[in-house]
């Protein structure tokens, strides 16, 4: 079956997409039945479309070559929004554009537009999420489409996964979680002697940074993350601006140090629970010990912690491969597209 | 919408899914839209049966003041097999009898007998799937039923909801982990200072070890999961006899003490891969440095590691609650038919 996607956004993500497609589309097909086209691949100069599928390499070559996809062959420059999805005729939008924090455009029109036009949505990027959850998903609810967006919660991490399957009737009491991994490779690099910037360039080099590393710093990645995942856990309708929220700025080298001399290390921890007074959620710097889950993590490793009943503290941590962030959280974009394919009957029955 | 469980085996596991079925009823009501009813339960001496749905409490009760089910007033002495499951007429078998890997009997019976009748299955018992794991899939596949055993394979640790939903896409290379309670619990205890004889005994008290303490000691509960999912993730045949196999009794107090001057701990550690020639798996006592995510655990604690390509090493742990594990095992039990009722559509849409 040919399922074609439309691309917004054609970052590290995008890309890594464009990458992963070329590396395994012939796997996927194999393995689960689908044919995954990207029929249509928007940028901020404009968008390529093919309903026949684009092929991944000739966008990757446009990209790098004119800085556009709308260079492309089949590249339609200044092509965007409601034509840009009308012409993709996708089964499903994946939006990947940069997160805005203000007002999650052009991510918020693009999904609107899709789910009115049937799509089913799969979200790389946190803004739709973090400022209309609610909204969203009874929109999409009421249509009778998915939204999928593990790659918007520390990518790697199997966090949502593991609520929705492993914890499906159990009490999920708090969760907290490292979930920005540009703010945990800065710590770590200082605790190791770097300084704060050496930290944050390191970061940018690996492809983890946010465009704009004061989203990261300053802990709104990671305020946006423990809200979307307490929406989703919790059936809660927080906001970013919901969560109180202190950054690594004012962590200094000295605290570091001195941590680690008490066997502990500082980390930026996300934390949400259901209190009486309905759902809160922090994210802020604190020490944990080396033995604890997260306590243990280094450099651009992530995690979450689920504080459950009956089953316990159910942790999930994420050593991340070599591999490009871009390539990693493209990844779970691809998880979240053949999740979704197979709750809709589109993949063959597999056994992996 | 009701759904009927016939219940194989009243012991630690089988008495905690009565448990968890009087404390948690309501809210699966309330929650999913199902009303889970026990319409038949068969222990050793019988079975009790009703179809209207047999009272959690009374049938605990009768197990205490009686030694067995078929004491209940519904109750029926001798009652077993096929007469029993053609009386409970139930949805979903769900078999928890003891595991036996010599023949795997009663459960593979049971389990036989409920695909004929087309009941789904939830397994809580290890030996079908450790002798016949394939043979058991095909048949459920070919008649349109599902068959769920992440309770078989160190219950509270998602591993196959990882494998199934987070790593789909991802290659999977190979995997470790501590998959059995008791043999951790045992080497925790002789680090601190215990016996091996007082460490089994621990076990025992916190209802994870095995009926028969041969089956942790000597790997063979470790080797059955780890084949268990093996199968599960790369698609293997493997039997328990297929995995090379070492348990703990050679572990001296001495080389406890030795690890832990290093920095180290050592484990029952459980190990799959695939390889040109296929799949292995093995399980032996190693060294693990405390910084490893196995190697921070501690007592009854368990865990998986994954290794992928492109998402590098992810990995999840469990630190028990201080309930029994007959109730944590039995909450993974639900947690499979609450998952096999979403996935037939007989739930509600939910929100957690």
């Amino acid at each position: 079956l040919d399922i074609r996607l439309a691309l917004t956004g054609f970052g590290n993500v995008g890309q890594g997409l464009a990458t992963l497609l070329d590396r395994y589309g012939d796997t996927y097909l194999k393995r689960y039945g689908v044919a995954l086209r990207l029929s249509g691949v928007a940028d901020r100069a404009g968008a390529a479309v093919s309903l026949a599928g684009l092929d991944p390499v000739s966008l990757l070559e446009a990209k790098e070559q004119a800085g556009t996809v709308s260079a492309h062959s089949s590249g339609v420059p200044g092509l965007h929004g409601s034509d840009f999805l009308d012409r993709a005729q996708a089964h499903i939008l994946v939006e990947a554009a940069s997160t805005n924090f203000d007002d999650a455009e052009p991510g918020w029109s693009y999904v609107c537009g899709a789910l009115e036009r049937k799509m089913d949505v799969v979200l790389a990027s946190k803004g739709s999420l973090a400022l209309h959850f609610r909204e969203l998903m009874e929109n999409a609810s009421r249509r009778g489409l998915q939204v999928q967006y593990s790659a918007t919660v520390g990518a790697p991490v199997p966090s949502l996964q593991i609520a929705d399957r492993a914890l499906i009737g159990s009490e999920i009491l708090a969760f907290e979680g490292i979930l920005n991994g540009t703010t945990h490779q800065v710590l770590t690099a200082m605790t190791q002697g770097s300084s704060y910037d050496e930290g944050v360039r390191q970061a940018q080099e690996m492809g983890i940074a946010e465009t704009d590393p004061t989203l990261d710093v300053d802990g709104w990645d990671a305020a946006a993350k423990v809200a979307i995942v307490a929406n989703s856990v919790f059936g809660a309708d927080l906001r970013i601006g919901d969560v109180d929220r202190v950054g690594i700025r004012g962590v200094t080298a000295a605290e570091l140090a001195q941590a680690r001399e008490s066997g502990e290390a500082i980390k930026l921890i996300a934390r949400a629970e259901r209190t009486e007074a309905g759902v809160t959620a922090w994210v802020r710097p604190e020490r944990r010990p080396l033995d604890d889950p997260l306590g243990r993590l280094r450099g651009d490793a992530m995690g979450i912690v689920f504080f459950t009943r009956p089953l316990g503290a159910i942790a999930a941590t994420v050593d991340p491969s070599g591999e490009s962030g871009g390539i990693s959280t493209a990844m779970t974009v691809l998880r979240d597209v053949l999740n979704l394919a197979r709750d809709r009957g589109w993949t063959e029955p597999h056994q992996t």
